[in-house]
């Protein structure tokens, strides 16, 4: 058993506490992880503070892992003692189902293992990246390009292939127009990875602060969601629109603003049911759509492609006693764009 | 000017009366069509009683005709004469734009000209089937194959077509599994459409009466839509799902019986919004759709494919003072499987 420090949360309006965890010893195909930095997922503070009525608690969070392997077992094949690599939001699945086997391992009819907050195939909790070390099966591991920082990857692993996964699923191409609703922890990478696979890409946000960086990521326009002319000026516009909203919009005024056969997908969960005239969908024969993360092999593709273009997800490095702070900014929207944990100081605790 | 005998209602809680309307004098592109049968759709009910809030009163209904050509204009090429035709749901469109010109004609930028209930190109309020004959530019009149009794065609015009276009847009066929919310006037044709094209389809309906009928027409399984069990027994089993109910159903419930990027397609429209739980759509990559009934190429390919398969729809005749008594029971859901009007009977009102 190898004992490291971590940071959990006990409860739903509890802080962030320091604290030991056991990771397994490597087993023959497992991988030990040296944590170098753990991004803040949105999805982490809503399950921290019990949002989805499913936390198991004490939680430890953390699903945007960048870190150094530092031991393998006697059957890893693909990795070896030094390679930088990423763990994302799932680190095992059945293998077997057709879904695994097509490299759709978060869609596994017998349901994935998730990071944390889940139950791992020896019947113990899944404890997640806010944590010095992790030991994970080489099959739900990937490779970190020499070209990204491993703070500035991090997130990528969570909301780089959130993005990445619709974006290449619905076809955002040249001839393509795509709007991406949001320009936070996923839409910032969103915008770059549009613009990269060369489709007219959109912004619309809040409030306008954020435009340059958009416009330096490849965005062609930018534009506040709450200003009514651009439901006249946009519609029927757009032939995907990536909601990255986790609160309630006008599903219907967004859903005008496709063309024919255009497609809404969400990614940001409203916490409450979301209400819609079916005539918005009726016309133009629109759909929306829900997503998951992509596969691992999906997930490599994504960050061989962000090394080659040069996508990097803007981080805040913050210390493992700022985490409760920095979950706060999440909620209120403040941080640009990812917070990331600096996980060395978690001998500090 | 041709002046003919027609059923019309002047209110959202008035009878049907008999009038006189006018049609124009056939153009040079138009064709006159001594109307046979108008069947009855479950939209002519709901517009004839204001329940879109956007009826122009007194309203002729009827967008499934099927009748004969008794007179052609100068320029008119694709028909004579004689010819047995049909016309459904659309009269024009701008001819002029993308989706026009890919024939997806319902979805015109400019926006159709519906059969009824629209402004014509004239100025005029168009009026629609309950009536002895029609003028209609040739471009939006299909042929009706010889196969086809003509009474057992007109419900083809909206029914078949609305089901048809969807089923094959969205890939129904071999190796796929398809269910058919609701065994009704849409329902009965989709099945049989569905089964054609060589999906497994399977029916959910509220009663169980239906089901020798459904089986007939090439249903593999039929299970009450009312039965908790289903949701456990076919979770995650549909590749396509085609409601055609337009009361309002357990979206979150049948969303869950998708396979992985199964799409729920809207025909029925419920009168209020609809609600529904996002991760319904992030399981399995889910979509939920709408769609209007077809072009007019794939109209005239529908009955091609109905006639060569031999599926008509199954019709109750009733005469024109019969209208009233017919919409009461559609709107009750009672009729096997769609009324359509003997025109003939409307010389008598």
């Amino acid at each position: 058993m190898i004992v490291v420090n971590a940071r959990s949360s006990a409860g739903p309006a509890e802080r962030f506490r320091a604290t030991r965890i056991d990771r397994r010893d490597p087993g023959p195909a497992d991988v030990l992880i040296d944590i170098a930095y753990s991004g803040i997922c949105h999805t982490d503070v809503s399950r921290t503070r019990g949002e989805f009525g499913t936390t198991m608690y004490p939680i430890v969070p953390g699903h945007e892992i960048a870190g150094i392997i530092v031991a393998t077992g006697p059957e890893v094949t693909r990795f070896a003692v030094g390679d930088r690599v990423g763990v994302g939001c799932l680190v095992d699945s059945c293998r077997q189902c057709d879904y695994c086997r097509a490299g759709l391992e978060p869609y596994c009819r017998r349901d994935h293992i998730r990071t944390y907050n889940s139950i791992g195939r020896d019947g113990q909790k899944t404890l997640g990246g806010y944590s010095e070390k992790i030991v994970v099966d080489e099959a739900y591991v990937v490779r970190i390009p020499d070209a990204i920082p491993l703070a500035n990857a991090a997130p990528l692993l969570c909301a780089g292939i959130t993005l990445y996964s619709p974006l290449r699923h619905w076809q955002a191409g040249p001839g393509k127009k795509v709007a991406i609703l949001g320009f936070g922890g996923l839409g910032h990478v969103g915008v770059s990875i549009s613009a990269a696979l060369g489709a007219h890409t959109t912004v619309f946000e809040l409030t306008m602060d954020k435009q340059a960086d958009a416009l330096k990521r490849g965005a062609e326009d930018y534009r506040l969601s709450t200003d009514p002319a651009i439901f006249t000026e946009f519609a029927g516009a757009f032939d995907l629109i990536v909601s990255t909203v986790p609160a309630p919009i006008d599903y219907d005024a967004f859903l005008g603003l496709l063309a024919l056969d255009g497609t809404m997908v969400m990614l940001g969960v409203p916490k409450k049911p979301i209400t819609l005239d079916v005539f918005s969908l009726l016309y133009n024969r629109r759909s929306l759509a829900g997503t998951l993360v992509g596969g691992i092999a999906e997930t490599q593709a994504m960050l061989d492609f962000c090394a080659e273009r040069g996508i990097h997800a803007d981080v805040e490095i913050i210390s493992a006693d700022e985490i409760d702070d920095a979950y706060d900014r999440v909620a209120a929207g403040d941080v640009r764009y990812r917070f990331v944990i600096d996980v060395r100081t978690m001998a500090n605790g």
